[in-house]
Parts: structure tokens; sequence; C-alpha cells
């Protein structure tokens, strides 16, 4: 089975004649090898990618040339500049293969013939927006109310897939902590 | 002319007829009060709103009873608690009016309707929640990457009518900064 068909079927109801006929021939497979760039600051963000197998990590560089990690990607995640693609600007951001990766790109002008022309795409990506909406509020609420230690604790409940693909220098940045925070946090809660 | 068809003519082509026929019936306007709530913590967001008059502001109370700001609202936003409002279950925050509001309230069971029947709707939708992802984007990426003083100048370039019509402890809650922070960066703001 196709993996964008089986995870677009989680959020519409959708055959998988349909998504062969309406959807698939607008993504294009791709493979990148660990380390490899899927998108450069300072440049257009041209495809946006469904991650099929593999994790990648989005990061914006700061004016004294610091990282700051703002998304961390596995599969069945979807990754890319969403202003960059949509307004066709140079982009903030770098994402890159923290693994080795097997992605499916959409181009801007598919993803816009889609939505005009495929009620499916539409109502997936209305899906896709509202969860992702949903998923920032928290992390802003997170980030303005809780503690460092508290906010860890939510990051291992919630993504504890990323604990275990992603070091401890990354996960600190993604958190807004500094990597002895993060030492310290950690050693408390296995003492507990 | 109605606000909102005012507003909506921005995101996507709409007649006058086609808003009236299609989408006006689908909102109530209700008028509310300085400190009155819009919503609270607990109970389930009924409606999302429309700002046609006037300035709200969200916040979520800690462990600790401490009010964390995470959105402030004025005319042409939008208001409410995604998540609960979507899945119907109760809400982590508080809305309430920091000054007397004029609103267009739709409620979930004409919101789903609209989506389904009506594509200006939806193509309005998308653009927002486009929008939408944009601004969050960029709204986390300046909570990680920015000093408190580069974060509050970005605020007040990017929404200076907040900084006249909401307090400095509200402003600088929403930035997740002191109050004691605030001052000193305005402080040095001002003096240069």
């Amino acid at each position: 089975m196709h993996p964008l068909f089986e995870y677009i079927k989680q959020y519409v109801t959708v055959s998988e004649e349909i998504f062969n006929n309406e959807l698939k021939n607008s993504f294009i497979k791709k493979e990148i090898r660990k380390k490899e760039y899927f998108l450069i600051e300072g440049e257009i963000c041209k495809n946006f990618c469904f991650i099929a197998k593999g994790a990648m990590h989005k990061y914006h560089t700061d004016d004294k040339g610091i990282e700051h990690v703002v998304n961390l990607f596995v599969e069945n995640w979807w990754a890319g500049d969403r202003e960059s693609f949509v307004k066709q600007t140079p982009s903030a951001y770098t994402v890159d293969a923290w693994e080795d990766c097997e992605l499916y790109l959409i181009n801007r002008e598919n993803s816009t013939k889609l939505l005009k022309e495929s009620s499916i795409f539409n109502e997936f990506i209305l899906k896709l927006d509202e969860q992702h909406t949903i998923s920032t509020q928290k992390r802003i609420t997170s980030s303005l109310s809780l503690s460092a230690e508290k906010r860890y604790e939510d990051f291992v409940s919630n993504y504890p897939h990323f604990v275990q693909r992603f070091p401890q220098h990354i996960i600190a940045s993604y958190l807004g902590i500094t990597k002895d925070t993060l030492s310290r946090v950690r050693r408390k809660a296995l003492k507990t």
C-alpha cells in the first residue's frame, strides 16, 4: 500500500482508487541521505514533503550563527516552510535529514491545483491544519506556562520516539532550554 | 456593509449576494461588555467568534493560579479555543473581553455545515489557517531564537496597536518575559 494513502485515509474517507486517480501523481518519491539538505535558509521552499521513512529537523540560524531547532519530524509528519512555500519567498529555515529518508514531495503548483480540484485533498488539508493549529497552541502555552522540567516531562510523554531518535542538545534547543538544564532535568527524572 | 463580509472579501473572491445567501445567517451578532467572559476554562468552546469591534485576551491558568496570556485579539481577529471547539472537550483557556466587544459567533454545527456545503467558506478557512500557521511558526521561532529585547521590538513593530490597547503586564505575559524585564527593555528603547 502507498504510504501516503495509508496516512491520508486516517483523516478522510477515501478509496485506493480515488487516491490513485486524484492524488498519487501529484507526489514524487525522493530518497535523501542522512545530513542531506531538503531546504536551505535563503532558498525558496519549492516542495513540501511527507516523510514515509526517516527523521528530519528544521532550524533557524540567528545573527550570532547559533542554530535554533524549531521542529523535529519523523515518519508520518510533513516538513517544509509554509510561508516560503505559499509566498514563494526565501525561507528563514533549513530542513535536513537526520536519518536516511524516504519522502513524497508535492510542489506549489500541484498543491494549488489539488486544493482547487480535489474535494478529498481539500478536506484532508483542512483536517491537517486543524490538528497543526491545536498542537502549536499547546506548544506555545507550554512554553509560556510550564517549567523546563515539566516541558521535558510533557515532551517525553507526548513524543517518546523523539527522545530515542534525537540527541539531547537537539531536544534542548527544540524546547528552548539550555543543555545543562536538560541534563539536570533528566538526572532528576531518572532518580524519581 | 456587514463587517464580516468586508473582512472575508480580503481573503476570497465573493459577492455581497453570495455572502448574504451562503454565509451571513450562520453567524449571530453578540455584544459583550468589558471583562465579560466569552469562554471559561473547563467549559466547552461552543462558538468561535469574529471580533468586529473591541479587544479580547485569552489565557491559561497554571497549577499555581498564575495566568499566562497566550493570545491577544483586536478587531478582525478570531477568538476561541480550536481544540475544544473541534473536539467538544473542556477548554484549557479563558477568553474575555478587554474592551466592550461586538462579535459575530459561529457554532460547531454551522461551521461543519458550511465547510461541507460552501466552497467559499472552505477556501476562506484554508487561507485563514495558512496565515495562522505562518504566524505561529514565526512566534515559536522568535520565542526560541530572540532575546527579550528583540522580541519586544518585533512585537511593537508588528503589532503597534496592541501596545496602545493592552497594559505592560499583559504584553509581558504574552511575550513570556517578566514585567521587570519588559520595563527595562522599554526604558532602553526610549533612550535610543
